[in-house]
């Protein structure tokens, strides 16, 4: 990954407060990304800001995200006005001695760019593919592929990876140091506790014969 | 609460696309508030949207939010702009016969408003508690209060929560009825991949003494 480019090239995606919780190596994007399911896409629609929750994928380069063609946030931002999508993975809760240093511990990327609308069918195609593999990992391979008719009333759209920042917060609470000293707050209990995101039991479609069984990319999952 | 108006009483807060996910009741929104730890709070800086994750607590009609008095989103914010803060919980993966149909089962609920800056001291440290019982329910008692210091050193926001939109997917994937009926699909795996959130085992902070137990609103979490 040595050509890789670092992350923070511009000012507005230099992370100004908490340079500490600041990551500067691509590949932390990577992971991050990686590791949620949701990005948050904001957008300027007239004078209002909208935040939305969507899908997405990545190929290191390419954010792809993708919505109905109808939808009026996707519309405002696939005409090419700057964007801000953000996805965010809570890890644990921080208890500190002090309500003051309460906090999480979190890993939260950030990407700014201009959205593009993908018109070229074959990156159309890899987009989507990109998408419901984040979500649903073989599932590409496993499911019906888009008919013409609904890789038409979908809109897949691109955002370049270049502009990016990364932060994480880890380990143990901060909290002043009189307070971790001296009594009465130094006993008082501070520490993490993690968050863990954990699969169920997988619950089939009442409409599926009672013979199918789970397969693999789902039940190891 | 025969009092609480409806949801989404205003165009821009009205769901346009998935009107059957929408819904109308405001202990829908309550629910989703509670259920969720973070936000993502939009807000336009300059030219650029900015899509931030965030603490908050609520009282069933304000919101409230902290940070630094010295973030710059934080001050755009503040100065009386408008805002759009999503709060957003995956339940599963929708796993369906057609890649097009893939999905997850989810609530969002999606505020809209313009930020108020808290000056009154009163209501900035109900705001403090509401987001730190938020947070970590138990610690407001438990831990040291803010000092004056901190309390300056710290902003609180305020977001009315009467413009609202609730957004929830449950239940199994919705195929088209020949991907249903006919093979080869008919015999695809479709069901839903439960996503669950499961506190791990509390970490002490390695300054506690060894001897300070965990505290009951902290192991029974």
């Amino acid at each position: 990954m040595a050509t890789t480019p670092p992350l923070s090239p511009t000012a507005r995606s230099t992370v100004r407060r908490g340079k500490a919780r600041a990551r500067q190596d691509r590949e932390e994007l990577f992971a991050v990304l990686d590791s949620c399911l949701i990005a948050h896409l904001g957008v300027q629609v007239g004078a209002t800001p909208m935040v939305l929750p969507t899908g997405y994928g990545h190929d290191r380069h390419t954010m792809y995200l993708h919505g109905s063609t109808g939808a009026a946030s996707l519309r405002a931002a696939a005409s090419g006005a700057p964007v801000c999508v953000t996805v965010t993975r809570v890890d644990a809760i921080v208890y500190a001695r002090s309500a003051f240093h309460h906090s999480m511990n979190y890993a939260s990327a950030v990407v700014q760019g201009n959205l593009r609308e993908v018109r070229d069918d074959a990156e159309k195609w890899r987009g989507l593919e990109l998408i419901t593999e984040h979500l649903a990992p073989g599932s590409w391979d496993h499911s019906r592929r888009p008919s013409r008719r609904e890789l038409a009333a979908t809109a897949v759209l691109a955002l370049d990876l270049s502009e990016a920042s990364v932060k994480l917060r880890t380990g143990p609470p901060g909290d002043d140091e009189e307070d971790v000293q001296l009594s009465p707050y130094s006993g008082t209990w501070a520490g993490v506790l993690p968050l863990d995101s954990t699969w169920g039991a997988p619950q089939p479609c009442p409409l599926l014969p009672s013979d199918v069984p789970v397969p693999p990319h789902i039940a190891h999952r």
